[in-house]
């Protein structure tokens, strides 16, 4: 294959994902066919099973698509100057606007997140890890200014990921509305709490 | 009403309630129908409707019956003697165990509480803010003991138990599997320091 032959193929795959999230978002995942992708492109079925195996597959392109957005946007984060500590709070805040926004606010998108973690993808595990790694990225740059404190920074990054799942998961997003909860500042204040250095006040 | 006339009364309501949460457990709630509860309990689901006026009631009382179990248990720790550390971390652990019993191992249960998070019944909520309410307690305990810090005892509690989430929710419990997580004891040890005073050591 030529250089510019996959050039072609991969626009081709980008092409059939952006068409499919617009009918996922348009007509939910359920009664998206892959025939109604193929016909939007002008192209024949079996082009679009050429790249995709099956609308599973171009499912978890789209899942990727959307989470990788998020993972840019953390990145940028924690790749900005200043302090760790409104970095950190920046970080945590972004995911849980970029998740809602995504997911909750978008009912047809809900429906696909849901059967994503029903079937208990790689790409969701890929992602927590990701997302994770970020967190620990800025933590660690919070350690060396001496605003937090972690002797266990992979463990440190994982629990405030985990600490933060009523605010990052798109389920629990949605099911926290008229559920007692604690605003997401107070969340992150409170664990906070727990990366700050013992001997600092 | 006399007082035996209503004795009769709870106890047939009792007697509805554990042979529905016998047969949900045996066929699944979609699949039980008022009928067939009536028909173990040898009487008219006429009768049964006297005492709850939907499937859906029967449910939530059965939710109820669940979830106070777990009450019972978080109280009678919460009231036992001793330091107030080993006994939030005997709390925070027993919710998690007994949630993990009683609706991940059994699929059936598990569809059960699945509807009512979908249905956002109020019976979840009550039980939420009980719960927390208990974590409350022995946080308290802590505070009066100088083995916690908490200047906000209501939200150091809520934070506690939303920070939990991931050990507490029944859908949580159940994707966790495979998925990156801390253990329950190093997410109750990274809460600890959230809450532990900051002057201690």
């Amino acid at each position: 294959m030529t250089l510019i032959s996959e050039h072609v193929e991969t626009d081709t795959r980008e092409k059939i994902l952006v068409v499919a999230e617009r009918l996922f978002r348009q007509m939910g995942y359920q009664k998206t066919t892959v025939a109604d992708i193929a016909k939007e492109l002008r192209m024949s079925p079996a082009n679009v099973y050429r790249f995709f195996d099956s609308k599973k597959s171009i499912h978890e392109g789209v899942a990727r698509t959307l989470m990788g957005e998020v993972e840019v946007e953390a990145r940028r984060i924690a790749a900005a100057p200043g302090p760790a500590k409104p970095r950190l709070r920046e970080l945590l805040t972004t995911i849980n606007r970029m998740n809602t926004e995504r997911y909750v606010g978008d009912s047809k998108l809900h429906e696909m997140v849901e059967i994503a973690m029903e079937e208990d993808w790689d790409v969701c595990v890929v992602h927590i890890e990701c997302v994770t790694g970020i967190i620990g990225q800025v933590i660690a740059q919070g350690v060396a200014s001496g605003e937090f404190e972690a002797p266990d920074l992979p463990l440190a990054a994982l629990c405030t990921c985990t600490g933060m799942i009523r605010f990052f998961h798109p389920q629990m997003i949605a099911q926290a509305v008229n559920k007692p909860s604690a605003t997401i500042d107070q969340m992150i204040d409170f664990l906070f709490r727990a990366l700050e250095p013992r001997k600092a006040n």
